[in-house]
């Protein structure tokens, strides 16, 4: 596995790999999760190329980018062991220089969840993305579905400005006890662990109502609070009952749904999903 | 030459050309300066692809989108004879299709000058250009000097974005009496496009003053002025002298300048500039 930190070696690297090229951009702290969109970029790729960058542009003011968990010898060996072929290290002075002023912004669907509760979030994510798309010019990459609002946004960004990369959303990779895997869940101690499990059966609460025909919006997201706050440990910030394409709540359930919540478990900011329907 | 209409089509034949590909990107009718361009591509590039497409979102609510000239056929014979070997003409409604959310902004650059006077204008054109450019996906992309804001945002749009495309910046072609070629030119009737030689002579003699000496900002921006409102068909929108990289007012010429300025003729509305020092 090689590994390169800037774009211009990013760039002779990727033009010597043959294609396609699949591409798993991550904010490191490697988990299953991370693994298992190399894995899925392994079988479908003739190369696959990670990078990890802790995105300065998509943490606002008062959130974690300072104590972002950070690991790198750690995650190279992880990407070593999937047998990824390039990491590309991009550094936050050569992604952002002096005079940087180019945004990319996607309307609708960043206003909501996220968006509401992390203002700019969604502008850096797009924003990074786009860039890293340009520098790396893959032909597939992969995403979780554990960030479901960033998934969909991407997915977005790349139909509206004729990105030609397809976009692939992977499975959420859990914990035993149901606890979607996250680079977040290193902040945990452990009654915080254990309380975090509250997240997914919340969510599962709500899937059980919904295949015993519940259709009610409200219904489903009331269990979902109601779970959560029975947990002492954990604050609950939003539920959300959606619609899967234009993540706008529902009333009625008809079509895809996201069922969606974001909490703090002590200081720590965890989310998690479903798509139900 | 071939055409193409929709962006498969458009994949398609990009996929068989001969690289470097040198794009063109164009709202159609025509004039010497586009062509300069191309014949430029002509020389520099294998192939030369060049696009029609009269962007509606770069134009403001009462600009002049629907009445803006159009001439296709006109168009395409004059692109043959400078050897264009594809033009692209894609649709509004491909371009934009219903759920269309996604916009790159630039931002200290589209702030002055044009984006002061058309708000919302640079946002339509970065993000135009970007899907242009994703689309075409050329080794050099030619615009004009006519348009130096826009041909400053454009640069600092693929910098910030990391797109691997050079941007190439070509001089203003003139008439004969030093109006400013533009397809906005059709819309004068003979007295006004008498009086529109008016920006190149106010232009001119801001430069006559700065080679002889003349340093202070405010007084060429005063001697453009005063050459404009001799003019009685002519209404000074802004004039500018600004750092050629920053486009921020200056106080005090020391470095490469950008002297520009925007006016209505009668009902229409032109710029133009000079590049000093």
């Amino acid at each position: 596995m090689k590994t390169v930190i800037s774009l211009p070696e990013l760039r002779a690297a990727r033009a010597a790999m043959p294609e396609p090229i699949g591409f798993i951009p991550t904010m490191g702290y490697l988990h299953e999760g991370h693994l298992s969109l190399a894995r899925r970029a392994r079988q479908e790729c003739a190369s696959v190329l990670a990078s990890i960058f802790v995105n300065p542009t998509q943490f606002g003011p008062g959130e974690d980018l300072s104590k972002y968990p950070r690991d790198l010898p750690r995650d190279l060996s992880m990407f070593a062991s999937v047998s990824v072929d390039l990491v590309w290290t991009p550094t936050p002075e050569a992604m952002y220089p002096p005079g940087f002023q180019t945004w990319v912004s996607v309307e609708n669907l960043a206003k909501g969840l996220e968006g509401a509760t992390r203002p700019g979030h969604f502008r850096g994510v797009a924003t990074v993305v786009a860039k890293l798309f340009n520098a790396v010019q893959p032909q597939k990459a992969y995403f979780g579905q554990k960030d479901a609002q960033q998934a969909a946004v991407i997915k977005q960004m790349a139909r509206d400005l004729d990105i030609p990369i397809e976009i692939i959303i992977c499975p959420t990779v859990r914990e035993a006890d149901g606890l979607a895997m996250s680079s977040r869940n290193a902040y945990l101690n452990i009654d915080e662990r254990r309380a975090a499990t509250v997240l997914y059966r919340a969510l599962s609460a709500a899937k059980v109502a919904y295949e015993g025909g519940e259709r009610c919006a409200e219904s489903l997201r009331c269990i979902m609070s109601r779970t959560i706050n029975v947990e002492p440990l954990v604050k609950l910030q939003y539920v959300s009952c959606a619609d899967y394409e234009t993540l706008t709540e529902l009333v009625t359930l008809s079509s895809k749904t996201l069922l969606s919540l974001a909490v703090f478990v002590g200081k720590t900011r965890l989310i998690d999903n479903f798509v139900i329907g």
